[in-house]
C-alpha cells in the first residue's frame, strides 16, 4: 500500500522541490554574468583551493566533494584545463590515480569570483536565517544527502 | 568588504549544495527507469491533476507551480502533448491566455507513476525525519524560494 505524504510533508516537499529547481539556476546566473563560470565550475575550483596538498586532489576525491559522477567531472575538468585553470597529472604513488591541480591562473579566477558568489549565497540563503535554522539546515540536508548515497549503494549492489 | 560565511554556515551550505546537485538526478533516475518520465514531467502532470478546474491551468499558473520559466515549460508541454498526456487550448475568457489540460491518458500515467515516486521521496527525504524537522524544512526551503523570487524581481526591474 502506498504511504502517501501527510499534508505537512507535502507542503515541505513542494518548497524543497522549489529550492531544487530554482537555486542552481540562480547561482549559475550570477556567476555566468560576472565571471563566465557555472556554479559547478566554481565548486571544482573552490574544492581544489581548499586541499592541504598543494591545491591538488585525486579525481575521485574531487568527484566526492563536488557531488558529481566521474564522467560529469571529467568533462568539466577538461573544459577547465583548456582554459588553463587546472592541470591533470598522474599520481606519483599509483599509476591508476589521476590528480587534478589548481593552477595559479585558476586560483586568481577563484579569488576574483568568490566575493560575488558568497554574497549571492548569503542573500539567497543565510541572511535572516537564525543560528537554529542554520543548524537545522545542516542536519536535514545532511540527512537527505546520506539517504541518497545509501540508496545509490543499494541499487548498484 | 566581503561577508564570508561562518563555519556553521559553510557546513550547512555544502550539505545544501549536495542536495541541490544530487536530489533531482536521484528522482529522475527512479521515474525514468520505472515510468519513462523526468521529475519535471511528473511535476507538471501532478500540478494539473490537482487543479479544481477540470485538471486545467493557465500556462503561467503552471509555470509558477512547477518553478519553471515559461520557455522551459512550453518545451516540456509540447513533449507531453505529443505523447497525448496534455492538451493546449485557448482560454474562453481571454485570447492572450493559453490553458493546459491533463487528458485521461495523462491522468492514467500519473496514477501509475505516483506510488513509486512518492515512495522514493519518502525514502530519500521524509523517513526518519521528525515533525519538527519537517516543519523546519518547510520554513527554511520556503524562505530560500522567496529570496530567489525577490532577487529575480529586483534584477528584472
Amino acid at each position: 500500500m502506498t504511504r502517501w505524504l501527510e499534508d505537512e510533508e507535502l507542503r515541505a516537499w513542494l518548497k524543497l522541490a522549489g529550492v531544487m529547481l530554482k537555486l542552481a539556476p540562480a547561482l549559475d546566473s550570477q556567476l555566468q554574468r560576472d565571471n563566465d563560470l557555472t556554479h559547478f565550475d566554481y565548486l571544482c575550483l573552490a574544492m581544489l583551493s581548499e586541499s592541504d596538498d598543494e591545491r591538488t586532489l585525486p579525481m575521485s576525491e574531487l568527484a566526492g566533494r563536488t557531488n558529481a559522477s566521474l564522467s560529469r567531472l571529467s568533462h568539466v575538468v577538461s573544459k577547465l584545463e583548456r582554459r588553463g585553470w587546472v592541470q591533470r597529472c598522474p599520481s606519483p604513488r599509483s599509476r591508476r590515480v589521476t590528480l587534478v591541480r589548481l593552477t595559479e591562473d585558476g586560483w586568481q579566477v577563484l579569488v576574483k569570483a568568490a566575493p560575488g558568489h558568497v554574497e549571492t549565497v548569503r542573500e539567497l540563503v543565510f541572511d535572516e536565517l537564525g543560528p537554529e535554522d542554520v543548524a537545522a539546515l545542516e542536519r536535514i540536508a545532511g540527512h537527505i544527502v546520506e539517504r541518497i548515497e545509501e540508496s545509490r549503494l543499494r541499487s548498484t549492489c
